[in-house]
Parts: structure tokens; sequence; C-alpha cells
């Protein structure tokens, strides 16, 4: 038998396991009345009914991490762990298919706006990245909090274009919340948190992935209302992204760019595909308030900002 | 009573009427079942049941424009006057609500290829020039006519494009067809009437002005499968040909550009109006194909070409 764990404990341990996806989780979640002190004490038969094979995991889940630990590394850094019943976890990222079981956050920010998410490549052009800059300061004094993913290039842009206005930013990571990358971002990471929220739904010490970077990407979209891809090539998290977007029903725009330019191709491609062009962020809240009545409130920029 | 003319000559005098347009002379047709003699020879009291009092150009038309003379014209420099009627007229003008009630036409080509009009702004960047030129070479190749209007920028080099690869071309005026504008374009009005046309609807001498520049934009779009705006601001004829494009059921493509400038505005602004993102001649190839499975031969380069 497990030792006894709180709620919170026992949710951090399903949500650290290892190879098991927010699918899988949430399928044995609901095996027990969304009890995760049940699920982690559950025998293997029951376990076994409901993961398969993948059940092995959870028996030896203490073998790979120590929740009392996390909690000791939560309280140093200063992060909370939501679960999704939480205040504070963001409104609409419950209603994606596959919702994390929890999100770690680092910062005050509750999420009570409404959020748009500003992505695109990493090798991001001058114009890329003014664009994104500026869009974020104007959705940001609109009242919308700008959700990004704290990368090189165009996320970076989009945070500190929040930021530049007092207006409020979110990153959310593809790693564990106490791993800051790329390293340049620590001031940005540092910035973010005193104001607005850097959230993760991995554990601590999680390093990136192919897979966590899908993860982020499906997070990041299903937190928000709107997706803006401002400047991507074909591939890449941005094109993932607005992927997710498509699937999880949130409105997409992109900034189109020059055909000549591959930086840009992806974009064009989405605009082709259907999402809306957009020039600037008036063209956003026209949709926005169109489709649902939804009107931020603008922010007025903090006595010191 | 006039002097006895040739059907022809008829035509030609109605449709140098000053200030009647294509929609009263097409009504004034219409009243005797398009017969231009019988048209010129009504007696005031019938004229002014169709044209109001317009019809007083009908009874003074001799003081301004003798069809003999015109034909002399024509010949001297190679110029026909083609009727709706007559093979050679474009196919799909006559489907448009008021087409020009003849055409002149200096060329050999006669318009037996689908067209596709490549339009956009005179003060063009390099990009809009290149992508211009690579797309017109490219239609061109796939057999289509390139449409344009021989002025600076974007049309001089759709023409340019598609004369490079051997292509056919069509260049429509806003002027009478003896007036080549702008000067320097006189070679390249030489190699189009060598190999493609050069149309107008206006008689010798024709000035341009605002009117005959709108009348010329529809008269691109009308004769086109498609129109393509290459590169334009919020202004201007592209904008306009665009429209028509879109009040005559055309397939309208538009080249998107950078938000940040604005050359690329009107074109950005077509695309969020609902006109198909267009990055290569392919795009609009299955379009076209989609909609009607229409295929233009490939052209081979001539011999010398």
């Amino acid at each position: 038998m497990p030792r006894e764990l709180t709620e919170r404990q026992a949710l951090l341990a399903l949500n650290a396991l290892p190879g098991i996806g927010p699918i899988a989780l949430n399928r044995l979640l609901e095996g027990f009345d969304g009890d995760a002190r049940a699920a982690l004490a559950a025998d293997r038969r029951k376990l076994e009914s409901i993961l398969g094979p993948a059940a092995a995991v959870v028996r030896e889940r203490e073998a790979h991490f120590d929740p009392v630990k996390e909690e000791g590394k939560m309280e140093r850094s200063g992060v909370v762990f939501l679960g999704r019943g939480d205040p504070g976890y963001p409104r609409l990222l419950v209603e994606i298919g596959d919702p994390p079981v929890g999100l770690y956050r680092k910062g005050p920010y509750t999420f009570g706006n409404p959020c748009v998410a500003i992505v695109g490549s990493r090798r991001a052009t001058l114009y890329g990245q003014s664009v994104a800059k500026r869009l974020a300061a104007d959705l940001a004094r609109l009242g919308f909090c700008v959700v990004s993913g704290l990368a090189r290039g165009i996320d970076t842009a989009a945070h500190e274009g929040a930021l530049s206005v007092g207006g409020t930013t979110a990153a959310v990571l593809g790693t564990g919340i106490d791993i800051i990358y790329p390293p340049e971002n620590l001031d940005l990471y540092r910035r973010i948190s005193e104001r607005g929220a850097v959230v993760s739904e991995f554990p601590f010490g999680r390093q990136a992935d192919k897979d966590s970077f899908a993860m982020r990407s499906r997070v990041m979209s299903g937190m928000c209302e709107a997706v803006v891809v401002v400047e991507s090539d074909m591939y890449g998290g941005a094109m993932a992204t607005a992927r997710f977007a498509g699937e999880q029903g949130r409105l997409l725009f992109a900034v189109p760019g020059r055909i000549d330019q591959s930086t840009s191709s992806g974009c064009n491609q989405l605009i082709r595909d259907g999402a809306t062009l957009l020039t600037k962020a008036e063209d956003l809240l026209q949709e926005i308030q169109y489709l649902g009545g939804l009107r931020p409130a603008p922010v007025s920029p903090p006595p010191g900002g």
C-alpha cells in the first residue's frame, strides 16, 4: 500500500506517471470518480482493466516520483499545482478532449481574461517579430491575456509585446516548469511569472521532447479563444498549435507574408485552408465579438509600468 | 438621313457616340434587333424613347466621328473591329451585363485559350514584379492567355512574363488602341501585337480618363476565367478589376504580402474578403479544373522563342 497521500499529492503522482498521457490518465481518474488517491491505491486487476499493460507504472510509481519532494520543490520556487476543479485552472482548457489533470503555475495570474495565443517560428524574421510584438501589445491593451510558449523568435516577441504595455501574458512550457529554455529568456521568464503566469503540465525536471512539445501545443490552443500564427514555415510547433486550434474549435488567424519567403509559407497555407487573414488586433476583436459578444475589459498599465 | 454605311461602319459610329456608355448602347441596339444601321437612321422620337435626352448625340454623330476615316486608320495600323457576334470576340465577355458592342484588336490572337487577368499597382515593388512575371510565365506555359492592361508595374511584368516563355498575352487598353501609354512600353506594345492581341473598346484617339479606366477594368475581368491581383494597395484599378470580377462571377485570386507594407494592403483585404490566396499557378489551375474541368493545352514555345 502506498503511504498516506493528500489528494493533491496523489494527483501530482498520477500526473507524473511516465508513459501515461492525458487520455489514459483521464480514463483512469474517471474509473475512480476523480479520486486520485483511490486510483493510486487500486489493485492491479482494476488498474489493468483500465490501463492495460501500462498499469504496471502505477504500481511502480514510488520508485520514480515522490510527491512530497515535488511539493518541496514547488514551495521553494513559488509554484502551485491546480487540478481541473481548482479556481485558476483555465476555463476553456477543461473543454478539450484530453485536458491535463493538473497544471503547475508560477505567477499570480489566474486566467480571468480571455486568452489569445500568439505563436510562430523560432527562426523568425524581423518582420515577424515586429508584427508579433505590436499585435501582442494591442491585444494586451484590449484586455486579452497573450499566451505563448517562451521560445525564441515569435514567442519571445509576443510575451515582450504584452509586457511592454503592462498587459497580461502567460507562457506555456513544453518542459518542467523549472527548466528555462532558451537560457537567454531567464529574465523574460521572471518578468512573466511576476505579473502573469508560467504554466506547465509536466513535473519538475521533465526535459523537452517531441511529445512534450505537441502536448504543450494542445494546451496553448485549448486555453485560448483564438490562436494567431504570426510567422511560420510549413512545419514546426506553431503549425501543430494551429491544427489543435482547428480540432478544438478555436478561432484561427494567420498573418500573411510574401509568397517568396518560406518563413511565411505556413501562414499563407493556413489562410488558404480557411484561417482568417489577420492584419491587426481589431480583426480578431471583431470576430470574437461577432461570435460570442465577448469583450474583455481593457487593462490600464500598472503604476510603475 | 445619314449616308449609306456598312453594318460595320454603323457599329463603329454607334460605339464612338460620346457620352453613351455600353449599357445605353446595348439597350439601343436591342431596340433595333441588333441592327446598327437601323439604330443610326432612326427618327428622333424612337431614339428618345430609348435614350432619353442623350438621343441628341445620335443625330449629331456625323459632326464628331467619321466611320470611313476610322476604317482608314484601322487599315493603316492593322487593326480590326469585332462585333459581339464575330469570331475572335472573347467568348466570356459576351456574358457580362454590359459588354462592349465591339472591340478594336491589333494582333493575330483570337482568344481561343482561356484567359487569366494578372493585375496590380503601377507602383509595384520588386517583389510584386517578380511574382507577376513568374506567375504569368507559369500560366502562359500552362496554356492560358495572360491578360493585363499594359500599365507600368505589375501589368508590364505580367505581359513580359508571358512573352518570355513564348506564351500568349493580351493587353486591354483604357484608351484608343492607337495611344500607347506609358511611352516606354512602345516596344512591349509591339511585341504583344505581333504574337498576341492589344484590344480596346474605344475609338482611335480616345484619351484616358477615370471612366475609361473603369470600363477597361470590367472588360479585363469580363473576358477572363479568373483574375489574379498580384500586388495592390487599397485603391486603384486592380481593386476595381477585382470588384468587377466578383460582380461578374469570375474566380478571384490575390497574392498576399507583408501586413506592414501598404503595397499589399489591397491584396490582403481581398483575401480576407474571400478571394483565394494564391502562391503559385497550380493553385489557380486546380480551382479552375475543380469548377469546370477546364484545362488549357500547354503551349510549346515558338521556334524562335
